[in-house]
């Protein structure tokens, strides 16, 4: 499955910095502006209240062809019949995951080249690398890669790299020239003016970055 | 499977309870003592902490013949193999988890007889009905139910009632009078002097008022 899937555009949309706004608000915005790829990550809510938005999110990805990915909960992906799981180091391993969802994407947020090829070893088919940049979602994320840390990654292991963290308008087409398949955003999507038009611009960066890319 | 567990007394392991006490040596003892079924709830623990644990005590209760539930996350226990999951209201639909878990034990936490029912038709094996008495484990439990309670969800669904929340030596017979199968225990083994002893004590005091109602 994870052949087949447009990396370009992932859009994280994490409760805990919508502010006032609704996640399916923000979520069929960026499915208007073309997000390739959605993740819910709503760390604080209750499993119920998760279950509820991802069971109504679930059709606006599924009427784009755009896979939804669940963060954390393996069991809640499985339920409602999402695409996919992204997993940390502290969630459940992905040998396990996999154990459990055979068919499904998992993802994984690798702490360094060593524990990303062992992570594809146990069958997560993307990782999510980063900080690309310094970013104010994630405070506890580290220190910033930049683009030879994106590209160290890329060279250890056979499956595709999202760069994630502190990305935008301005560093997307950089992730990508390290050898990123795409780039997640998250508050640079869903705290935008108008996230519909700012992920059509990222989207484009990115498509751009990616031809520019493979031309070199 | 609901059919063959023996519910007599059910310990559960809140590591939020535990103090100083690890949560294998509580459960290694607990097993001594004749607890008939375990539980690992570990709210605040990361998930791959609560896979470590929970690896660690499905030998230990295998080898007793005694279910190993783990509380909230289906996830977990499917991927070690564990025997169920115990949810409440907020959690996972109970509808959800036995759709992904076909077989496995699902236990449920009912705020009522009418969710109690609800929980049941949607294929919960067996409900922790409580608080029996007022409990210092579950600040947030609500008014203790006493046996009335208990006997009011008893005869509202056909599955086993287990009577959860301030139950110990003191007012396990009252519990098992009112209908309930068993009774869970938590600091009442767990912060136990002996929680060996003290759960060979509750077990014989469950047995002896199981057999005083059957032969009533």
């Amino acid at each position: 499955m994870a052949l087949t899937i447009d990396w370009r555009l992932y859009v994280l949309i994490d409760t805990g910095i919508l502010g006032e706004r609704q996640p399916l608000d923000v979520a069929r915005a960026a499915l208007r502006g073309g997000a390739t790829v959605l993740q819910l990550r709503a760390k604080t809510w209750l499993v119920g209240e998760q279950v509820a938005v991802a069971q109504a999110l679930l059709p606006l990805t599924q009427a784009q062809g755009v896979p939804l990915i669940i963060n954390d909960h393996a069991d809640i992906a499985l339920a409602i019949g999402a695409d996919g799981v992204h997993l940390g180091v502290d969630d459940l391993p992905v040998a396990l995951a996999r154990s459990i969802m055979p068919r499904g994407l998992i993802g994984y947020s690798p702490e360094g080249a060593a524990d990303a090829a062992r992570a594809v070893s146990e069958g997560a088919d993307y990782l999510g690398v980063g900080p690309f940049a310094t970013t104010a979602t994630k405070l506890d994320a580290g220190t910033a890669i930049g683009a030879t840390g994106i590209a160290e990654i890329v060279q250890a292991v056979p499956v595709p790299v999202i760069a994630v963290g502190g990305l935008g308008q301005h560093n997307a087409a950089d992730a990508i020239a390290a050898g990123a398949a795409g780039i997640v955003v998250a508050s640079a999507v869903t705290s935008a003016a108008d996230p519909a038009a700012t992920t059509r611009q990222l989207r484009s960066i990115v498509s751009e970055a990616r031809t520019a890319k493979e031309r070199a």
